[in-house]
């Protein structure tokens, strides 16, 4: 972890670059998985499972039955603890519904706008060594409460081919409509394009390795949306003197053990902090059971020492972390001046785990920097805006005549004669 | 322009398809412009301008004075049908703001989100034989009313590199930061990266041809966020035998005047309706200048003759189109049934060209089926969602055992260890 001392903003791009991985050599290596499902459907799924995950399966569908028995494996304390975290995702996400407002622009001519739920979503849930049972809180419920009718999940297989059963559980409480024991790009492409046994969606969501990040890059230009472009997970911790050492240690840490490309910034105007976290950070490293993966991500990890708030909160903005900590006096006041990140944990005692798991944001979020344009995972990620409007005959007779200015200035002149026709029809009338 | 009776539900997808564009071919060309912008900055914008423009541009930025000379040139019957149509759009997009709520999701567990404005926005403007200034006003007016700090006008350079005064007055009016004669591919290469002159932006906005297309979907998997994928406009009309077919014929032909790869779908339940439909579009065709480009257009259009009204409503969402017109009795009951849709015109007095241009509503929408998932661009699409929670002694008390166990049934320890090296210093201080 590389301590970096007042750094000139012309070296702030540089000091902030993030792990690059390869797109171009990703997208070489997705495309003819994609392509091959999309036009051998189900077969080329059962290959490319046979050839990645080293397992023959038969049926994609996971069953009822495998439910069932599988919800009943779960400790009941975990399930509990699942239980309050979606109550909480369900109350944050809920309070994000808006009514329809009529707005009459002029008179007689009305206008509104509505969310409507996208049909159907494919959520992807990675596999691996942990099995990622938040991620499905976290997609799973907003699709729920935003009404969308279809909610799919694809996750690959572990060995013999089951599916962990706190995913299973998971899955089953919120409401999912069906799982399926597919994994990696050919899961993408499965739900983008359709197979005989797994349905075409709208929009797919859901984090992944670098393989299914490409895959929803290369089917979102194909006519399917995608929740957000993902990255490697990231932090920045703002800290100054108040802040408790071993706390921040630790919440740098919790970023670091996601993965190598995985990325820490500590940004303070403290030396003394500075130093007492540096060494937190090798004391904690040294406890964890995944440090391996920690102390490689720390590699891409940085201290970086400014001169005081104002100075801190550039750099911070700058970055557009996917989460922020505010481990700082005044964190609410600093808190108004963030203007890009994805994610912000405020004082002390509000580590990004919180976030993660349990208070009710979502964890869905912009990495990579997008956070300067793109919004997290939220109950408008599950639908879309339609615009509505109706004009009566007065609302007409007065904008009527304004749009046949325009219209004729951008010289579309059938424009024009489709307010022309009813103009002349209203004068009739009268 | 095709008339198909009562097809299948089965042949849908056939009778709904779209006008195809080589999207491959595209990018193959456009990556070598977008690269060469990237390394060579504005000696490549001036290369390219030469090439594809063929002018030579000293300077790209639009000068005051221009700007100045040109507010001059505009019609005043013009300024004001746009000052009128600015009013209504700013009224609109305002009404999609809505104030942070703080949610306490458990006792001293509080999570707001709360709407930024994207810092750096690109408007990319069309040039050609029309000035498209209603884009301007589309794109610009909520990009302020979000609060967007800088507001970057592209569009190509018309003979003697001028741009249109229209678009000029325009972008004056709106609060553009800065307006700069660069078009194409170029374009949207300079505001994805900046080069020397033209500033990098976090979002890009705006319709252009294929190519500028094509260039917003490769610079958006680089980082760089963009409205929408655009495809060719579109509209379906809904009509029933309460319809007037001489609008019907008007609304199909305003549709198809954009571009030889418009399309135009009527959907009706009345035989008799598609008759005199079909005989109006033939009649009107002949009387409008670009009559050429609507002729092409129409040959993708069709009549499309269903049993009954839900039959009808069906088709439309199955096509979900950018724009839907219902010319049919019970509209409003019709509009609440229809849930895949850029916007929607109720009842015969609400042409499309209302919402083009100055009823309030966006007329940037997506095309090609994206609707299923995409909304038109609104108030939102110039700020990002960022979430903030703020947890006291108290929640932490209360959540932090939730936490421990969802972060250690996912093997993630240091995620654990955030909350315990916390909940272990709120017990000590007891």
């Amino acid at each position: 972890m590389q301590t970096i001392f007042y750094p000139n903003k012309e070296n702030w791009h540089q000091i902030l670059s993030r792990p690059v991985n390869n797109q171009e050599h990703l997208f070489d290596l997705v495309t003819p998985v994609i392509n091959s499902v999309r036009i051998n459907g189900d077969k080329a799924i059962k290959d490319f499972t046979k050839l990645f995950d080293k397992i023959d399966i038969d049926s994609f569908l996971v069953s009822q039955e495998e439910i069932n028995s599988a919800c009943l494996l779960v400790d009941s304390e975990l399930k509990e603890a699942i239980n309050r975290a979606m109550k909480n995702i369900r109350k944050f996400h809920q309070s994000q519904q808006h009514s329809v407002k009529i707005i009459e622009t002029e008179p007689g001519v009305k206008c509104w706008q509505k969310s409507v739920p996208i049909e159907k979503t494919g959520l992807y849930i990675p596999g691996g060594s942990a099995p990622l049972f938040s991620t499905i809180l976290m997609l799973a419920v907003p699709a729920e409460i935003a009404g969308c009718k279809e909610i799919y999940i694809c996750t690959p297989p572990g060995i013999n081919g089951q599916i962990n059963p706190v995913i299973l559980y998971t899955a089953h409480l919120t409401g999912v409509t069906k799982i399926f024991r597919v994994g990696g790009a050919q899961a993408i492409a499965a739900m983008a394009y359709g197979t005989e046994s797994i349905p075409r969606v709208d929009k797919i969501f859901g984090p992944g390795n670098s393989y299914v990040t490409a895959a929803k890059q290369i089917v979102a230009l194909n006519g399917v949306a995608i929740d957000m472009p993902a990255g490697p997970s990231e932090v920045a911790v703002l800290a100054d003197d108040s802040a408790n050492p071993a706390f921040v240690a630790a919440d740098l840490l919790s970023q670091a053990e996601h993965g190598t490309d995985s990325q820490a910034i500590l940004i303070t105007d403290s030396m003394q902090l500075a130093k007492l976290v540096y060494e937190e950070v090798n004391k904690q490293l040294g406890l964890l059971p995944r440090n391996e993966i920690a102390h490689k991500a720390m590699q891409n990890s940085r201290i970086i020492v400014m001169r005081n708030i104002d100075e801190m909160i550039d750099l911070a903005n700058s970055y557009a972390p996917e989460h922020l900590i505010l481990e700082i006096k005044n964190d609410e006041i600093v808190a108004e001046k963030i203007i890009n990140a994805g994610s912000v944990f405020l004082g002390h005692l509000t580590p990004e785990s919180a976030g993660d798991y349990a208070s009710g944001t979502n964890h869905t979020l912009p990495t990579y920097g997008y956070a300067k344009a793109y919004s997290g995972v939220n109950l408008d990620s599950f639908s879309k805006k339609i615009t509505f409007q109706k004009i009566s005959s007065r609302g007409l007779l007065n904008l009527g005549p304004v749009i046949e200015i325009m219209a004729e200035a951008e010289l579309l002149t059938a424009h024009k004669n489709a307010v022309s026709i009813r103009l002349d029809e209203l004068k009739k009338r009268k």
